[in-house]
């Protein structure tokens, strides 16, 4: 099953990923730029924006820093497990 | 060594923990009440408090509404690796 048809683990995880994509193309930007702006494998990001990759709180600092936002834009509101 | 000595992985979670100590003490709670209300161990809230374990979005997001907060007053601004 290639990656994309994989579902998400859990909604809040579908939910952080369909924001930093948004936020990713808001920039204009593909995964590569982004992830290099991150700081981060373009793959890994690919996982995260599908949802199939939790993220620990250094990298969620990471990801809104390289995307030019804050932790509580892609955070605030989200569904909990 | 008594797990108080231990010193915080890093200054991000240093930081985090303090937030979550801070936040707590606001409330008038004990660790094991805090915890209660979050739904974690209040071990694994002591680990949190002291910068000694990271946590991945689906906990800041209990850990937030737990203590009646949110994700990003626990972690906009907080200082990078």
């Amino acid at each position: 099953m290639p990656a994309d048809a994989k579902p998400p683990h859990n909604a809040t995880l579908a939910a952080f990923g369909e924001r930093v994509r948004a936020r990713r193309h808001e920039l204009g930007w593909s995964q590569e730029v982004a992830a290099d702006h991150i700081g981060i494998h373009w793959t890994h990001l690919g996982q995260v924006e599908r949802g199939q990759r939790s993220s620990r709180i250094e990298n969620v600092l990471k990801i809104a820093a390289g995307l030019d936002t804050t932790p509580g834009r892609l955070l605030d509101g989200l569904p909990s497990e």
